[in-house]
């Protein structure tokens, strides 16, 4: 299920902080070719970001690697950064970005993202425009 | 109205020349910024477009001032090219790309493209990806 919601407010939010951005459509249609939730450009900060865009009610995100080589993919043939942007609800949380590598592995499937980890590793969206290398490390 | 199909058969012809590419999506939504009908990324060419994408059956095609304004300040921001991405139907035409400021300039209200120019100035796909500053100069 896609949050389109959530989605049309991040875009927004990015408007606002100086990005262009935009949200991929709805359907699949042209093709079958991975692509992301949303990209967002900043000349001025010389950043441009493929975002796959993750909610959850839980205190831990998990995302399948299929969702997150999609979004490798796609951002290294189009030429930009990825990113993932998450919100965990109902917890009084701000949108917070954080690179696909910053993931804890699970053994098996997936990755899994605890709140705690994204509120030490992940941005927000003022330190992201601060930090044109878009590099937390 | 907008050409959904030829968005689509663009954004399939881009990918399989190399380019990450997806269409905003139909609907306004989010925001009334300004917004191309597709953006397309080549990491290999260091090449990001926002393209406007035209057609006509006529001869010759008629661009408004908000159309070309609203391109330049999309992709001003976004921190990419802007192109527009032309098909003369009917007229055995393949896609050209040509940049805004080779389109006339009108006295008055817009932009004037003569199939015959496209032809001259316009690049093909082939063209386009052959050359990673996107100029034809």
């Amino acid at each position: 299920m896609r949050g389109t919601d959530d989605e049309r407010s991040l875009v927004r939010l990015l408007w606002r902080h100086g990005f262009a951005a935009l949200r991929a459509p709805a359907s699949g249609g042209a093709t079958r070719m991975p692509r992301p939730d949303i990209l967002a450009g900043s000349d001025r900060l010389g950043l441009q970001l493929a975002i796959e865009v993750k909610t959850t009610r839980n205190h831990i995100l998990y995302v399948s690697v299929r969702s997150v080589e999609q979004l490798l993919a796609f951002a290294q043939r189009f030429g930009c950064q990825p990113m993932l942007a998450v919100k965990f609800k109902g917890r009084r949380q701000s949108w917070r970005f954080i690179r696909p590598d910053e993931l804890e592995r699970l053994p098996s499937w997936g990755y899994r993202l605890p709140l705690e980890r994204l509120i030490k590793m992940g941005m927000t969206i003022e330190s992201l425009t601060r930090n044109p290398s878009a590099d937390n490390g």
